[in-house]
């Protein structure tokens, strides 16, 4: 078992109830080493669910899965199981997650396009295909509204600690909840352990509203950080609507005003369980938050951000505390979106570095020396050419991270 | 000084003359080291050139002094010095490009736009203007027709060896040379320390029919290779023809049949310096081929074989010797290209491990683990889709890596 990151927080947040879900984690023999592998939850009749997945061009069986049911719009269950990813698993899969499903729509009454389904962990070994299905009977049995912590924890592969994350909203007069957890420590981790977020609300919304409301906050928080630029067969986001919280106006579209203030908790939650991914990231010692701006666009804001947050070469230099703001500038141009040497600025720890395309004549290296040494680090750069502006997340790449990927199966 | 890589060719090559072109490498006080850090050529009156650069958005001062020149396709004299990128550096960094370019001129009495410049080495540090341009007179009694290996040693920064090829080539019943040498252990290394290369032939060939080429050759050569997945802003590869070899029947296109075997060792030699950069990949333990072959077309060949080729993770297990096939499937689905879980075949050392989607029933993983503890490892993908294909290069990412680079400044 890996040591607790050091960026870890200092405890799982306290959640409260959400009315019309129940949730159980507990061991089920998919792990070696006998943890929690196996989380279940129950949802209300008239849970909507929103869904974001992976690019991949390979998903595995069960991303294969979400994605087909998720335009019917309903859930009533969500299967994860730990410890095997079912992936490259071929036609023997697919069967998998029809049994999985079939025997939760058996246990629950419900339709099996109302089941969701995630896998994680080793990649290529199958296993049977009543396996998991079969430990449900026993696992309903411990559903509760208060199980986050086991359900937390019986998601984690190479985690080193649960993540979990609330935040309150109003919508109108009434009090809602956005609660959620999630696992990963990488955009993809050894063997393909996947990044995986299940969020949950008691607001009513229909689900062609949650849609938007989800693949927003999703591109605020997850679309934004990044471990190792990779990505799993298997990362799988979604948000569940029971509607059986306290009673509010009818919302019928995701820019609704009276939803400005779900919006905002919904991207705090996203964030929080983003960054707590990359607080978690394999080898990492500290997080940087990339800051662009004056970009040409959003979106090229955003890849230069990432471009940044992605070059091994920044990513050592903060390992190693050193203000290389020359790895900043060869990672800006290889982004491949409009930059201009003259008219970029950047700074670490808020001391500004350059300016006019060279370094400020003021420019003293033992500040941000200090500001690297820490292990909250800082970048910001500024474009001048437009307004786009993003913020991403990484970590460093330390001897850490070598150590846990060329070790992992040896 | 680091240690050679263990990776490294046992002697840098015998280089013939080549008719009409002259080189110098000798110390000039950049490097605090006081090792060779400034490289001279002439050329003969009738050379032609072409050039490829990088694709940085920011590149250097002398990058785009290069660019401006090569429409006149014309080359008198390359200047490049190690020590010092002249990146970064604003107007003064323009400056100092024309003070160095005026200085070898007047020199060799030739245009200035047929004066190539090249710098690399530590970014952001302007150093005086007239720096390079004052060593040249004393350089240029150095130069001789066989001062390859100063000139390969002079352009060296974080290298651990020089990097030099050489083939020959018949055009007609004429027997012409193709030789070079290059510089880099990353597509980036520290600070900038940039890809240079430098070839050069005594065939006669116009510019327009050079330039392309050049870029076919460098298109399988040094756009296909990969250290750690970064651009430099100061990449730089020329090819100069001097014209002054054999006389040979004249050509006029790229594609002359004529040219065919010249286009055979302008490739072999383009190759042999780039996979020697990989060679010399920092921290680099093995080296890594892959062959992608069945994929949709060759762009996307090359695609799912770089995106093999930097993934961490697939570096990581590598490094560690483990036969992680998962790992190659997450970099193939993450390429963006198409690809098809159940036509996808994977082989590691000439062993088939996947097919249908699945492990091979008969898959012993201790025939491909027996391979991956050597350092000449071989994947091989095929999607099963179309005729693309592509070969990448690539190293093992190791605690070296990490080591080099975070500790590069401090």
């Amino acid at each position: 078992m890996a040591k607790i990151s050091p960026l870890a927080p200092a405890r799982f947040p306290e959640f409260p109830d959400i009315a019309g879900l129940e949730l159980a984690g507990a061991p089920c023999g998919l792990k070696q080493s006998g943890r929690h592998d196996l989380f279940l939850a129950r949802l209300a009749p008239s849970t909507t669910v929103a869904g974001v997945f992976t690019r991949s061009k390979c998903p595995s069986a069960p991303v294969d899965w979400c994605r087909k049911i998720l335009k019917h719009g309903k859930a009533r269950a969500i299967v994860v199981n730990s410890g095997n990813a079912n992936a490259f698993t071929g036609k023997a899969g697919d069967r998998t997650v029809e049994y999985t499903v079939a025997a939760a729509a058996t246990l629950f009454g419900c339709r099996e396009d109302e089941v969701y389904v995630s896998s994680t962990g080793v990649i290529g070994v199958p296993v049977p295909q009543d396996f998991v299905g079969a430990k449900l009977p026993g696992l309903a049995k411990q559903l509760r509204p208060d199980g986050w912590n086991d359900a937390a924890k019986a998601i984690m592969t190479t985690d080193t600690f649960p993540k979990g994350a609330v935040r309150t909203a109003r919508i109108g007069d009434a009090e809602v909840t956005v609660a959620g957890f999630a696992k990963g420590s990488g955009m993809i981790a050894p063997d393909l352990a996947t990044m995986l977020a299940y969020l949950f609300t008691d607001a009513k919304i229909p689900a062609k509203v949650l849609q938007p409301l989800l693949a927003r906050a999703a591109d605020e928080s997850f679309n934004a950080i990044t471990v190792d630029g990779d990505t799993s067969t298997s990362d799988t986001m979604l948000l569940c609507a029971t509607g059986a919280g306290p009673a509010h106006r009818r919302v019928t579209s995701a820019s609704d005003r009276h939803l400005a203030d779900f919006r905002r908790a919904l991207t705090e939650v996203a964030s929080d369980l983003a960054v707590q991914i990359v607080r978690d990231g394999e080898g990492a010692q500290k997080l940087i938050t990339i800051d662009v701006t004056g970009a040409a666009s959003k979106r090229a804001a955003r890849r230069i951000g990432l471009a940044i947050a992605n070059s091994p070469l920044v990513k050592t230099a903060v390992a190693g505390g050193d203000p290389n703001w020359g790895r900043i500038v060869a990672a800006v141009g290889k982004a491949g979106e409009k930059a201009d040497r003259d008219r970029l600025s950047i700074s670490i720890g808020g001391v500004p570095v350059t300016e006019n395309g060279q370094l400020r004549p003021d420019y003293s290296e033992k500040t941000t020396a200090e500001h690297m040494a820490g292990d909250d680090i800082r970048f910001a750069v500024d474009l001048g050419l437009g307004r786009g502006r993003a913020r991403v997340w990484s970590c460093d790449l330390t001897h850490g991270y070598i150590t846990i990927n060329a070790d992992y199966r040896t």
